[in-house]
């Protein structure tokens, strides 16, 4: 997917500017070259200078600037407050229009600098001549601005008198570190505002200038201005002319009043743009809003479809719904086609399709990943991959075997992943093997057991036959088939492993205790002796220890000579036998491992929502929530390392086991794993958390945005190398063996249980189970609930909940050898609930299957109410793009 | 302080309703009646009817309703939406005004039924008979509600036809659960908006009736109706009508609105109004806000006085802003009267005043308390004073005293506690030995030990020296003084006291786990023998258990006869002696302590969150966030339970020892708590925490307040009894002796930690704090902040942290004998502090000591930049009440 730069420089296409000055006009001809059109205009910054202090000590002071968002200057708190929707009174927009109708209009002005502009005006306002001079070097006079360089701020402390090179940039206006923000090509508008004594009436005058040129130190930026807007007056009350001044501000920020401004012809297109901005305000009744609290900016702009004629935003509309809907699915996938999966109806078709598609990008998936970026994404999801690896191969067997299964999931992943990098179409998913590959197995090996099979050929007849049933899957391009797993099923498998992990990881806690038990009082396992060999024996050795070694003394004292008190471990040193019940036993430990567990899944929990706190850079938070699973784990190492005590640690074979079973295991693993890659299916082996996390590493954002404004995205950096310098790194990562075996098993616990939770709480089938406990009143304003009754939203939820508890029994019975076809039973039940909910309840609650779609008409998407049909505020909110969710498998 | 009962029925008074009718109007002469106008006359209930289903199948649903916030109808999810800000457009308002200036406006028409109402409205409008007709059929026709009864929502499901006899109330009518939410005297407003295919001209009419009157099922509520809008018309683009009703209902919802549209005395009257409104409104560009988003209602809704003429304004203004300041102190002391503490300049004057303002209430404090929100205040009261008593007095002194420490505990806060309630002047302060009590005792016993003196008469004759102060200062009126303890003073102990919690806490468990040390590999305390008399004493009778006792069958193996593994209590009981260094070791105890430490604490801290989760009916989160500590309590008792491993408990003595120490300690007590509470002396010893919940347990609410409304305040049942029974109860508690011996320390320890972060979180102090280690960038938008620049905010809270610093190093030295003093030393601190800050930066970073008070002109409330001393949108947050904070002691 490669996605076009957002700032290239396409020329801009001169449209018939009529359209964008009146809203009534019908005009669905080129309604997305005129979106086009706003975005390519250049970006405004702009500024209010307010002349303050009258009369004593007249100056000019930057008290705003606008982008997308106000920011104010905080004249007390010298800084500029946090970026925030404006607010506007009525009256100062309608004082706004009046004064522009009667004052000074200069469209293409060719003032080549500000002393020439300032005279234009000037000339053109009709006052005296001793005025003209007074306001002439008054305009001319260097405005005070607040500009915030690395750490210095100038302002309030440099209040420097008029410098008389006022075409000049300043230097303070060169170091403004808002200049580094500025896309090139911004340009600047500046609007002068304030009251003067000696002005009997009002003077207001609009200039746009013909060529953008910098008018010295007006605006804080040294950019060329396009725009200049002055409105002075005699003292108004209730700060009129700030108020005015943040209106035209505010005016200039609105990209329809930008575009129509920038093509106007004549004071009456200017009016009719205002009118139009009039038209699109959202009002909010006085004495119900505290009209002084600042509104932060929200996530995402809402659209500008609203502000389009209303018969183009109807068929835009219902096409945008439908994206709306797949949206969620397709975020995992970036490189699924957008055009849905079509059967070509050959063998091997789809392959020879996907095949064809894929190839032309191949060497360029090579060169594309020589960037910066690439590499701190190596180390991140290389840390990611070893850790998962540990993670999840820890507790594929006991804990006898764990660092076995870790160096396994090393080797297997490698040899994966490498060829799933090389190989694949979607080169940026990272495999693992993860939550339902380790459920399988762990149902294949219990399967195996209790029918006293050999494991590992049975496994691998296993795997032979998933290949070859994959093999036929891709000939009859049968993926296709994948549209029919809707969120219901994706989501109820996602709970199912998610429980798996939560109840694997309480599970083996609760062993663990039974293996290392609690001394309560009156507990029989008390006391251990250490008995020597019976007297005749080598008995002179230890009498000849005896004087050295104090904690013998004992015997001296009870007149013991066969017996003493050394620990197990030293007395079997020493050639005696630690007798006793209380020899076996290791005290402390059971609670020290349910801390470590505690401690790990708590201190991972709560780095994970670093990310979201206040404190520190937001680099630093980043870094701190990304290692969270990393970060935990040594804390617990640490913990552990620190008291020292003999709590369960991965056991680290003496040798690698590289036997004909093992090179057949990793055959048919990466056997499966090539067909599985040529097949795309994502819920196999993708590590889904890490994968998205890749992802995410090497999103390319605009970095040039406006204060308040969340950066765009402009694509993923897509390539094969970060992946195979992973996979390389994780192959060579067995050598890490003899670091695992300080590992605690209660930390890996810890961390699984954290994964489990994280996973079950992403998704929207909790959120629903938590509206179960939750009275009317208080639940959270779900578009779902804005559109689905109460009892409905419950009846799916409890469907669901059935759904997941019978798996849960399957699960636990000799049928769980059937487990990967529930996944088909959920698609079952999916189908069958389409005879209990209405396909709009359903589109709500999940989304349609490929029949229901083409089976429902285009108006079946809106409610069922024809009245409330044209309710424009609900589609408002369908359109805007979700945040990707974790649907489908779990890390 | 009784307060006036909002809903007595004061006659509303009559006032030129020119006032109300033009904004512009400078009538500063009876502004208070007026606001006080507004808020007599009667709740508005304003429901909107819109006419669907055009043209097959008309209907009137009601599709949202007003009282202070809308509630739009969920069509699809069959709910009312939650109650939000409502939004409008600016043309749906404007095309409302031209149809009501075109239309009929009927000011006090006498209809006394729906039937006489639409045949007035009718006649009027200028259509065919035929038209007529059929208009006249479908303004009576029944519309469709959606009413929340308890549990059963009648709406779409029972569509029924229109009754003949429309003017008699409906059942479902009368089942509405939102009637009982109305207050007595409410009215109703009927808007009816739609559109008609058959009309040719928009057909508008505003009704006010002269005498209210239910209009049949017209309403959801079976109110008498005050006003009646009709908004029907030709089909229109963009839903027109169904926007213009809404802003009709908006309207009418807005106060200032209602009381200009009550008396206003033709259209004239009606168009100015709106007028009004509209120069009220708060406007929102277009692209920059998504429209569709709902705001939640304020926690607090804004002022009206924004809306006054301006010189009003000011007056109003600048003691609002004064007011504000002192709220927050106030907030604690309900009682203290609003005016500020004068010296009367004799002997004991001030108390002689408080005596004679408090006695003519005495009767009625009693009296008062026969109310049953009374009983349930003392059941949550009660224990919450013996959680404190329990875990303070389980502190006082070693664990090995702990539960005498409580005993005493118990009797000192009933004795004192109960002269308190009899006779102080704020009888809802609950007393307890608490914090400062607490560090000062503690400090007192340590410096007689050092000393080498005997504790309880050292004690004795500090409490008389304190004694004797105390009436001095009561003599002198001394307590006036307390205006100089501003907010600095208050934190700063507070988080002294706060940090000593913490570190009592942590250092007390640290010390447990020394007292119980943890069972390396390799350390040499293991094992343990149980030796028996030497042969020859009564070793007859253990060779005749032997069989019997499983663990002795060791000593048969071993050869030996005088020992055996017998566990350490076993084998004294059977008259052994246990030998060896494992003896004395309990293993698992120092593990398992943390863990109920951490559970306690964590436990507690979750439970206080759960007040504000979504989760659970607001009573139960209630009650679980205020039992939280109680709740952790029984939490970790049962835990311990349960593992039945002998963790340290509270020690319960023999006898309770009833000595002439603990007479004159008592006495000694008792005559400080009467002095401190004639003195009213706040941190003494007076639990905050609790006081507070005592307060707040006896809070008078409004019941009947609108949707989104939160309740409003009315008052404090304020009375004697309520305490008295509280402090009666925990005196009998000395009988819960037997039980405190299950409280095992860490447990104790968990809650102590929890009180000191509580307590550190609250202040504004710890805010700062925080801001140190947040980028300014991600800083909450603080009031603060917007005022004084962040380097003086950091450097106030350097010299805070510095005081701070000091304080704990004179803590910790012999000079913690001057403890107290240290209080007037941060005074003198504070006093310094300012040379270095503006009294600007102090009003916002601290509040004003009396002298900066009268030195500062009232202009010097403005910040320093004359320019923007008018800025009017900070005044505005600052009137609004603040919550209340703790801030001076702990619990």
């Amino acid at each position: 997917m490669k996605m076009p730069d957002a700032h290239e420089n396409v020329p801009v296409e001169e449209m018939d500017s009529s359209l964008g000055l009146s809203l009534s006009v019908d005009g669905p001809s080129n309604i997305d070259s005129r979106e086009l059109g706003i975005s390519k205009d250049p970006l405004l910054f702009i500024q209010l200078n307010e002349l303050l202090g009258w009369p004593q000590a007249l100056e000019w002071r930057e008290t705003g600037r606008w982008m997308l968002f106000e920011e104010k200057l905080e004249v007390g708190a010298g800084r500029w407050s946090a970026p925030h929707v404006p607010t506007l009174t009525l009256p100062s927009l309608q004082k706004l229009r009046s004064l522009l109708a009667k004052g000074l209009v200069l469209l293409d002005c060719p003032a080549q600098s500000l002393l020439e502009l300032v005279e234009q005006v000037i000339q053109a306002e009709s006052l005296s001549p001793e005025l003209r001079g007074q306001l002439q070097a008054l305009l001319l006079q260097r405005p005070q601005h607040h500009i915030q360089t690395r750490g210095i701020c100038w302002g309030s402390a440099h209040p420097k008198k008029a410098s008389h090179d006022e075409n000049i940039p300043l230097k303070e206006q060169g170091q403004n570190s808002l200049r580094q923000k500025l896309p090139p090509g911004a340009e600047a508008a500046a609007v002068l505002a304030g009251e003067l004594g000696f002005l009997a009436q009002p003077v207001g005058a609009f200039v746009r200038l013909r060529d953008p040129v910098v008018l010295g130190p007006l605006t804080e930026v040294p950019i060329p201005s396009r725009f200049f807007c002055l409105l002075l007056g005699p003292p108004a009350p209730r700060r009129g002319y700030h108020e005015m001044g943040r209106a035209a501000a505010v005016l200039l920020s609105d990209p329809q009043f930008q575009w129509s401004v920038r093509r106007a012809r004549n004071l009456h297109d200017l009016l009719a743009a205002l009118d139009t901005f009039l038209e699109g305000v959202t009002v909010l009744p006085p004495g119900r809003w505290d009209s002084t609290a600042r509104i932060p900016p929200p996530k995402c702009l809402p659209s500008q479809h609203k502000r389009l004629p209303s018969q183009m935003q109807e068929v835009e509309g219902l096409s945008r719904a439908r994206r709306a809907r797949t949206e969620d699915r397709d975020s995992h996938e970036p490189h699924k086609p957008t055009l849905e999966l079509q059967r070509t109806g050959r063998l091997f078709g789809g392959l020879v399709q996907d095949v064809r598609r894929k190839a032309p990008w191949y060497p360029s998936d090579f060169l594309d990943a020589l960037h910066p970026q690439c590499f701190s994404a190596v180390l991140y999801i290389y840390l990611a991959t070893v850790t998962n690896a540990i993670t999840f191969g820890g507790l594929l067997g006991d804990a006898t075997e764990g660092a076995q299964g870790v160096l396994e999931s090393f080797l297997g992943t490698a040899v994966a992943g490498a060829a799933f990098c090389l190989m694949a179409g979607q080169p940026l998913t990272i495999l693992s093997s993860t939550g339902p590959v380790l459920v399988f197995e762990r149902l294949l090996f219990s399967f195996s057991r209790d029918y006293s099979l050999d494991y590992l050929p049975f496994r691998l007849w296993v795997g032979i036959w998933v290949a070859t049933f994959c093999l036929v899957l891709v000939a009859t391009e049968a993926s296709v088939l994948v549209r029919y797993f809707t969120r219901f099923t994706e989501e109820g498998f996602c709970a199912l492993i998610s429980l798996i992990f939560i109840y694997d990881a309480l599970g083996k806690m609760l062993n663990l205790t039974r293996a290392y038990p609690i001394l309560r009082p009156g507990s029989p396992a008390y006391g251990c002796f250490c008995q020597y060999p019976v007297p005749g024996g080598n008995e002179s050795q230890w009498t000849r220890t005896k004087p050295k070694d104090k904690n013998d003394l004992l015997t001296m004292d009870l007149g013991l000579v066969n017996a003493s008190l050394l620990s197990p471990p030293e007395c079997t040193r020493q050639g005696g036998y630690p007798r006793g019940p209380g020899c076996h036993t290791v005290p402390d430990i059971a609670f020290f491992s349910l801390l470590l567990f505690l401690t790990s899944f708590l201190f991972a929990m709560a780095l994970k929502h670093v990310r979201t706190s206040r404190f520190f850079p937001s680099v630093v938070r980043k870094v701190l929530s990304d290692f969270s699973s990393v970060l935990a784990i040594l804390l617990g190492c640490s913990l552990d390392a620190f008291l020292g005590l003999a709590t369960p640690k991965l056991l680290v074979p003496r040798e690698f086991k590289k036997g004909a079973g093992f090179h057949l295991d990793l055959f048919c693993v990466a056997v499966l794993m090539l067909l599985t890659s040529v097949l795309g299916l994502p819920w196999y082996v993708s590590a889904t958390v890490i994968s998205l996390a890749h992802m995410d590493s090497l999103r390319r954002e605009s970095r040039d945005c406006a204060p308040g404004e969340a950066p765009s995205f402009l694509g993923i950096r897509e390539q094969r190398l970060t992946g195979l310098v992973v996979f390389i790194l994780t192959g060579m990562s067995i050598f890490l063996a003899p670091v695992l075996k300080f590992i605690p098993m209660p930390v890996l616990y810890g961390i699984f249980l954290y994964m489990g939770v994280t996973a079950l709480s992403s998704i929207q089938f909790m959120k629903r189970v938590q509206l179960l406990l939750m009275p009317a009143k208080h639940q959270p304003d779900l578009l779902l609930l804005r559109h689905v009754p109460l009892s409905r939203v419950h009846l799916f939820t409890a469907i669901q909940l059935a759904c997941l508890g019978l798996l849960w029994i399957i699960k636990s019975t000799p049928a769980a050898i059937i487990f990967p076809l529930m996944l088909l039973g959920l698609v079952g039940v999916r189908k069958a609930l389409e005879w209990v909910f209405s396909p709009q309840e359903l589109l709500w609650l999940d989304e349609l299957m490929p029949e229901e779609e083409r089976n429902i008409p285009e108006k079946g998407l809106e409610p069922e109410h024809p009245f409330s049909g044209s309710d424009s505020e609900d589609s408002e909110l369908m359109y805007q793009p979700k945040v990707p969710e974790i649907n489908i498998s779990v890390n």
